[in-house]
């Protein structure tokens, strides 16, 4: 056992079916005007939520606007625009209602209606100043409608500066959600293909975190069972989106998932991914952890094949009847499974016309803006090694 | 899998062997003025503990004055004299330093120094007057120095009102400690008999939190830990107190197990207890659970039999080699085992005086002063039900 580190997961959440009505009675809305941060795709006005979300907040006796500009790879323009509706609005909280690009956003406008400046001057990595954000944030409520970032309980926000070609997650206690409802009543639209992006997005999180030299026992437990959760849940709900308890399932395990990102960390497999996505803002970002998947962890498992036998065991591979030596790579055989049955086998850079000569673009830039993360990583790896695992995503 | 339930544990957890020296730097240091609460036995003086402590925080830029008046089981009107203490001297935190007497009337100590009224006002069970403390608390810091109560990492505050023989704990989000700091090395001093109560009341907290009705699927995994790394580890430390390695498993195992009493909760097995050592205050918390743990668990899994399995197999039984109607009592056969391990075998009611025409007394004790535990426990049983097992418990 890990015998030194700090525990730290603030956010309450109400979880279950359901529970999204709970927001009409629930002593805990930390405000009175809330400034309600939604995509521009506006799936959710058409599902119904915005509606049912306003109307519980009213029962509850606080009003709210809506900020509906949200890109699928949220920017920090919106961010700073945002900022601006909520103070001039006089909102005392912030709701992000979507998916991960919505909350993260909100988690963001959250900081910048209490500090001045640019966004980016507050931003950790690349050309970011990394500036404290001393009058803190607006408290944060989120309501996740993906099963997938985990941002719901975690404290990263990750924004594109367009400017820059720069996509970096940051985080401070002030961009931990203070609240956050998790009803997976509100996932059962998500059609196939996003619903397996998202699931191996939380599938990446709780892997990642559990291989992380910043591993501690609580990120453990919540990622080796997210890890099985996925695995079981995520073929099924890809098959039938309507299968409520795999819905259910999913959730659980993105939230567990984000415990692991806000008590562990991700490693530089997120780095990789978070450059290609942003010079390929197309690239759905569960899709570009997909696609460089395998090579990156066949790569970390045979310089550092500890703990991935406990992930293959996990995902239900039988380790014991393994030779020691390959029980690392039953990791990496149930990961190619998995992504076969929520039908990513075809998945590669090609796919979105991405070209093997980025590599070096695309590895200086993950470098720059999340270099942290290769730190983190249990295998240390030059530019080029990290370069002959991009171009090992092709085949 | 339980699909509803909320999920919330706020505070903050510095844990590793030498923590205590963090306390000189960290920044998450709550407030400028301390009242350090700690007992009235000395030993927080004699081992150094204190010295330590006021100097950690004096490095940090923080004063402190001391209330050294807590008895093992601890009482509202040094709850309600420490709070004058703290009011008097402006205090802006309370650090709880010791065992879990100390640190629940710490946490006693912050309610009042910041409400009106008798401490008797704010409990909620028994004659108690369950008023919400509307004014919150100050600030509280944990810092145990035995593994066992798990209050380090729970709400729970657990005080005795002498003219009443009432032993009641409740908490509400403000008795949550903001930080605390779990530093094994504080334990290694416990001397082994004591070891072996505070970590069995470690056990019983996953173990009733398991089985308790509010279960939910982080408690789960808390608790199976900790009940895997106290039947490990327990007989090792009280074997060889000096067992840096086991007293950080058995630290961590209770603050695990205090997540699950934050989670999920306890169950009647702690009521019974409260009510034993209400009207024996000589017998040790931990020794009360001990003494009626067989005898209570038997009965439960006898009617109750779910999850018993569970907490076997995590105890090391192999119950896959066994038939089904065998395996919930496999938990028993470990828990025999372990008991007997941590040399408690001998252990009775008789070993206090106790009678079994107190019966009646007790479990009407019990069922007044904490019947909510009845309610969450997976067995419906009466007041005759109750004062069987307690029967049952002698020889």
């Amino acid at each position: 056992m890990k015998s030194r580190f700090n525990f730290f997961i603030p956010t309450r959440i109400l979880f279950g079916p359901g529970k999204l009505a709970d927001l009409g009675s629930t002593p805990f809305l930390p405000g009175k005007r809330a400034l309600v941060v939604i995509s521009s795709g506006g799936s959710m006005r058409k599902q119904g939520y915005l509606d049912r979300l306003v109307a519980a907040l009213e029962k509850n006796g606080a009003s709210s606007i809506v900020y509906d500009k949200i890109l699928p790879n949220p920017i920090s323009r919106h961010v700073e625009e945002g900022a601006r509706v909520a103070m001039e609005n006089r909102c005392d909280f912030v709701i992000g209602l979507g998916g991960g690009s919505s909350i993260d956003s909100a988690k963001s406008i959250a900081v910048m209606a209490r500090n001045p400046g640019e966004y980016w001057d507050y931003v950790i990595g690349g050309s970011g100043k990394g500036r404290k954000p001393l009058g803190g944030a607006l408290p944060i409520v989120a309501i996740p409608t993906t099963a997938g970032t985990g941002t719901e309980s975690d404290l990263w926000t990750v924004i594109t500066k367009t400017e820059t070609q720069e996509k970096i997650g940051w985080g401070a206690d002030c961009t931990f959600p203070v609240l956050s409802v998790v009803d997976p009543e509100l996932m059962l639209s998500v059609p196939p293909e996003l619903t397996a992006y998202q699931g191996m997005d939380a599938f990446f999180h709780a892997a990642e975190g559990y291989l992380a030299r910043a591993n501690q026992p609580a990120s453990d437990r919540f990622a080796l069972e997210a890890i099985g959760l996925i695995t079981k849940h995520l073929p099924e709900a890809v098959k039938d989106g309507s299968n409520l308890e795999a819905r259910t399932a999913l959730a659980w395990a993105s939230t567990e998932a984000g415990f692991v990102e806000s008590l562990s960390c991700c490693i530089s497999h997120h780095s990789l991914e978070h450059a290609i996505s942003a010079f390929h803002p197309e690239v759905p970002h569960g899709a570009g952890l997909i696609m460089t998947s395998v090579a990156y962890f066949t790569y970390l498992a045979e310089r550092s094949p500890a703990r991935f036998a406990d992930m293959a065991a996990a995902m239900g591979e039988n380790t014991a009847a393994m030779k020691e030596g390959d029980r690392p790579f039953a990791f990496i055989t149930a990961l190619r499974r998995l992504i076969e049955r929520v039908g990513m086998a075809g998945l590669g850079p090609e796919t979105f016309g991405i070209r093997k000569d980025e590599a070096a673009a695309i590895v200086k830039n993950a470098m720059e803006t999340m270099g942290g993360l290769f730190a983190l990583t249990p295998v240390k790896f030059s530019a080029a090694d990290a370069e002959t695992i991009f171009e090992n995503c092709f085949r």
